[in-house]
């Protein structure tokens, strides 16, 4: 396996980038190596297989998606209110808008892992983790909602996330922050 | 155009099926003639273009997914209680679970019409014609919650299918109906 870590990570978002475009049929060696605008070949030194490219790019997309230590901060600076709790998942929206790419390749990757049981493990490793970091972040950080209320607020915000990046005109008539106030305080009861 | 309403119907069926498990790449007209074991050239009679073979099956997945009035009429015959509502997300999850396949072909589609906007257009239509009959039903129900609560038990239950159906094991800690509980008594206020 080739070692260069910088060529890695821009194979894998190449393969990012082909998987949102041409979905998981078209996620090959070939397509990752023209995506990427290396040598024929080259993905074939870095992937051991086709399973191996797709959990690399799992693993990556979450990578891309997890904020930055000192963005979480500052964004929980502010006392830990329900407004603060609309506040957040709105920025959470913002994030997936500017990785929409990255989100519709993990929407690709969810369905690939119905038929490719690798991939379905270390999807299923990687957002277990990604949902129970989550939680306990929630109920360290003093915001309002108990685990249940945090479970249903995730559900809530993949829904709304699914349907706004696959087919935004469904929920076109309702402003998309206001949306996003009216999941958080149907769900999490005023203090 | 060929006119054999029957023999559309099984094509069709056949391309929900090809979706589910090959993907939206893999939708091709030899694809669905293999399928649905019909001469090689079949579905090239019934379908202008691909782009109508995608419409198609998008229209006949929400035929296949929409419960019969009478089905409809015996769900309802207890008072509209939340306890009803509860039951009546477990019958909708249990709908989704015999129509798997159905459900797998239709996030293919959504991801799809990423890239096809005659096919957005039609799933658009038809997903906000569903979701705008369910909510007149809800309100002229008689069971609890007003229109937002009935849009934020839309997003939870989307997620709750969409985590279900393409990564089970990431709910798996959680018993199914019980979650569904959860999800409406979060959400629908007690009377």
């Amino acid at each position: 396996m080739a070692r260069n870590p910088e060529r890695r990570i821009a194979l894998v978002d190449a393969a990012i980038e082909v998987l949102a475009h041409e979905g998981a049929r078209g996620l090959t060696f070939r397509a990752v190596d023209s995506k990427a605008g290396v040598p024929a070949g080259t993905a074939s030194n870095y992937f051991a297989s086709r399973d191996d490219l797709f959990t690399q790019t799992g693993a990556r997309i979450y990578v891309r998606m997890t904020p930055k230590p000192e963005e979480v901060d500052d964004a929980m600076r502010p006392a830990p209110t329900r407004e603060l709790y609309v506040e957040l998942m709105r920025w959470l929206v913002r994030r997936m808008t500017v990785e929409r790419t990255g989100y519709l390749a993990l929407l690709e990757l969810r369905l690939e892992a119905t038929r490719r049981p690798a991939l379905q493990a270390e999807l299923n490793r990687a957002i277990r983790a990604d949902l129970e970091t989550n939680r306990r972040f929630h109920l360290d950080s003093g915001l309002p909602g108990d685990a249940d209320a945090f479970l249903v607020i995730y559900l809530a915000m993949t829904g709304l996330l699914l349907e706004h990046f696959t087919l935004p005109q469904v929920l076109a008539d309702r402003d998309l922050d206001d949306l996003v106030e009216t999941v958080v305080t149907r769900i999490i009861p005023e203090k």
